[in-house]
């Protein structure tokens, strides 16, 4: 039994956060039709009932069609629905989060967005300002649990990127000792194929970054993983 | 510019859980008609467009028309998609999970719904055990850290009943001072209009329970408050 009343349109929207020199950002793009033509908004599309598997398809579509990239992370937020957050009627949003480092999205789609500060945001169309701060309210709250922040630096990072990940995320510095002792690191002088913590998250490669002097190590992770310590 | 493709079917499911003798439990109906009919299936019923303001709107409209009571706590899981969750096509479901004590759905809706432990479901209908597994999961994990356990008791109680309700969420007892000192309580002796615990939360009233022996006098709370402690 089908409803017999009309169905809402169901669309899709993306928050890409990324890390640029000030701390977390925005992938703002400017709408180049009604409704809200000309303003601030956030990547996103309708779902294709002929193509998608499911929402987090249609995620991947928007953000492929756009940029080309697959995010290492994407995370359903939360649906925002209802009669008037779009004009043209009752409109459904799957809201998601998805993370890319800032190289890779430079790399692959400049110019298609523009970037902001998620603690200055210029005013966004339809409700998207109330998703950006969603967003960052979750990845804030589950950086101080997990490894989320390692979805926002390339493939390889050392110890210490790592830790500016975490502070440019909290917008605070934390000492080496506490950050270490919070991601359980114990061994930051791991050998190939050996983990730097407890948890066995952080993968020592055979790579080192920076010059003659004191090279540092580079780190791999392999999966989204919750401490099993008190929050940060 | 509307979506040229057909739109994806919207509804609402909801979790409506409830703490009965054993625990944690799931409040079922059986589908009388198809698809999955006669299948254990969770509430849930089209948006209504023309009525509807929000999918929290219609999860509120399907819970009053099947049993005259509005949740006390209402809160969106999760969306679940996608073009083979149920047989008539792509469809989304905004799935909700709602908190009502056991007495009030009782006193209401009187064969309306079949209670299920949460551990021990039966088969369900559509992505629905999906669903339900979520809701518990979200539901213990914010218990862990929340209020959201008063919610599942009348609006007056005891401590030592929120005490048992805790214990029933989490499934393992915790002594009266462990129990205490995570909610913070310090003054279980507070009079009328004064609050019990540290955060202000336990507020006092006037009336008791029990016998003439030891009556325990009755606290109410007035919002979902997340614990400043670490976890349970």
């Amino acid at each position: 039994m089908s409803p017999s009343r009309p169905a809402p349109a169901v669309s899709v929207d993306i928050v890409l956060l990324t890390l640029g020199d000030t701390g977390l950002q925005v992938a703002l793009h400017r709408r180049d039709h009604a409704p809200c033509q000309h303003q601030l908004a956030l990547p996103g599309g309708y779902v294709h009932v002929d193509e998608d598997d499911s929402c987090e398809a249609t995620a991947k579509r928007v953000l492929r069609d756009k940029t080309g990239l697959e995010p290492r992370y994407l995370e359903q937020l939360r649906t925002f629905a209802g009669p008037r957050r779009d004009p043209r009627g009752w409109s459904v949003a799957v809201s998601h989060v998805a993370l890319i480092p800032l190289q890779q999205l430079r790399d692959a789609g400049d110019g298609v967005f523009h970037f902001y500060d998620v603690d200055q945001l210029p005013e966004l169309a339809f409700d998207h300002a109330e998703q950006v701060r969603e967003a960052v309210q979750r990845v804030r709250n589950k950086a101080s649990y997990s490894t989320l922040p390692c979805w926002l630096l390339p493939e390889r990072f050392t110890l210490t990127q790592l830790q500016h990940t975490y502070e440019q995320i909290f917008g605070e510095t934390v000492s080496r000792g506490t950050f270490r002792s919070r991601l359980g690191i114990k061994v930051a002088d791991a050998k190939p194929g050996e983990y730097a913590d407890e948890a066995a998250l952080l993968e020592a490669t055979e790579e080192f970054l920076g010059g003659k002097q004191r090279p540092a190590r580079l780190f791999r992770i392999n999966r989204l993983s919750l401490f099993k310590r008190a929050r940060w």
